[in-house]
């Protein structure tokens, strides 16, 4: 593998995407973190905060690149030369949606494919919404996030 | 079978909708499929034009006909004189919610009975909201629906 | 539906058979149940007992035939001029391995369709294997299945 | 078990809740039925609404009682002393959802511990959504919800 | 809860058996271990050597007891005077035996009830079959099973 | 992804083990198709058979290689320096039972990841059994494996 894509939201991100994000950065030249903009969501963080947190958590590893986009990922994927894209995988209902996904991508670009990792047991409970609940009631989040997430988490929420 | 009814929301109607509505047609003297009227949500096209779609994309079949229905499927099925309600199963959460709506017909309606048929594996990943997101993303949707459904998305998102 | 196809192993018929077999013989003039004659296994009852069992236990339904066949469900089903075969649906791991049989058969013969039931809740836990392994530890089976073959599984058990 | 804490929503309570509550009552000392205050969402009921309902049909049960809480259902545990938080299983949906709050809520608060009763099959398919759903369309819900119940949801829209 | 019972084959007990009992002993003033003995199986372990294993590694619990049986688990339930039998969750495919099998016994005997108890995230992947797997393949099952089972099973496989 | 192992029994080789190795050798330098020696089982195909039939059907692929395996797949993935393991993934079940195969190799040997491809709808009902299923019972084949694997299986049945 050349260039990866993982794509996702990362509202925000836990340590669950940087168990993925460091296991496929391993397997290609290039990783590229696409943070989706989507107008239907309120989230936590703009687009340019995930992107600021997803490049401080991501310091530590060379190869990986963050970037946001907006439209069909397999456009994106396509603009980026990706040959893959990457995505975790934690239950039977995010494989159910992952593998729609990937045959709707399949049909609209058929010479890209996608990657299953599966999410480390220890992180298979942990998603951006949950972090995102527990931390609104006032709940401990270090097990979750980074250090420097969970800060910026904590200073959103007193604002 | 004599008479038996598709019920869904149809916005818009898909190649998958498609499949299931040729193969019952064959199983019955009668095919209605009826369309949801659902006030919660904000369709794409109105009840009217989703009636026009079916009608224009049903017209090969002389025993398929397209109604809508507001209130409880049961009392529909009951006054359309089915035997039958037909639903389509692509994958296990919508088998679990099919279950669940079929279980709670059954007590409400105990005559009717609800049969699945399940959807083409090439259409196994197709949704209407799927061909909904894809054509607001502008992605090619010709693989996902038929031409006159899709010449109409096009006017519906131009204007 | 004109000809309906019901095959199993029926090894025994369970009140779970019955419910699809009363509920598939309404939506159909000819209701076939197929026994399957499978070599692998070694079944409590043998192929004709099971017919025996089967016509004893749908008399009551006068559009019911009982037929044993070996080789593909496929074959059978042209043999008898079979418009669709029926399958009745408990759970999950019935749905997947249902699908399975279902999408290999649309190869195999593709102008046959498969129906799905879902099993009454009340039978939703109920399975031939269940009824013999609870009849083999000498519990009570009188839940599970008719008087009649309560009766011959405890003479075959008693042999 | 000691003392047992049986969260949710309860909007409104059914004949499942119902069957929750009378069997995980028997397996302890106290059981603290615990209503969520849950801001995000429009309920049919207020929290007072839902706790003088679940009052009025637990009162054959000495060792029940009802609060509602708001914040971290580990936090909320620990302040009632609860050993243990009980939650009903229905479907397949329901296991993975369960199993992610139980995970979250095990790294919170580690002593605390989740059990899980399966819902009686006949209520398999009952949620309080389904309810709501059927008597906006004017379906009869006696067989979801114990009469008291029923009154009152009828009270409430005809209002 | 009195008495609990925990019915298992334990062929070798796990660390996943552990955690179930060490969680499920918190719950009740008496838990019985139960090994089922099963004529059809041919095991590593005796009953009587897995009846030593598990008093050996429970020894710490004042509260269990080990004990193995034969025929109807629900007989069993009676016999020993448990209010409750318990079981551990791994995943959906474990939910849905576990399920029928739980319905089953309850209509046997509708006065004993069954609760469930998700494995721990650590070892949500761990079972009996898949340690004598790696065993087997002489691979290293430290991570498996308590050091004394490790050591027996050692023993057995040089055998 | 410099070396990739993809295991399996491959009795037969399908289109559905072709799509897999096709795509995933597009991924990686070089792709290793490892058969594994199973003495529990007893195959339709020796493993030299097998190796033959991969051969045969891979020759187009200049980075492929095959193999064949005892023993634990993590001491074997270490001995080839494979990066990374590869898999194929249909349904649930598979999901389900790929994912325990994956976190126990995780902890016999850490270093190593697996990643997953979906198949391709058109063979996500294909198995090698459901191969060998249908051929014994005359059915054609055809769809299912490569020419050259339909000749050899009609050679063996024959004898």
């Amino acid at each position: 593998m050349n260039i990866a894509l993982y794509p996702g939201s990362f509202d925000p991100p836990t340590y669950g995407h940087l168990d993925i994000i460091n296991r496929s950065a391993k397997l290609c030249n290039k990783l590229i973190v696409g943070v989706l903009i989507n107008s239907h969501k309120t989230p936590l963080f703009t687009v340019e905060e995930r992107i600021e947190l997803l490049r401080e958590v991501t310091k530590g590893f060379p190869n990986v690149e963050v970037a946001s986009f907006k439209g069909l990922l397999s456009n994106f994927a396509k603009q980026c030369n990706a040959d893959v894209v990457v995505r975790g995988l934690r239950a039977i209902t995010d494989f159910e949606y992952e593998l729609q996904m990937c045959q709707t991508n399949h049909v609209l670009h058929p010479e890209m494919d996608t990657i299953f990792l599966p999410t480390d047991v220890k992180y298979s409970y942990l998603s951006s919404s949950t972090v995102k609940e527990v931390a609104l009631l006032k709940g401990d989040i270090k097990a979750f996030v980074p250090p420097y997430v969970k800060q910026m988490i904590d200073k959103k929420l007193t604002n």
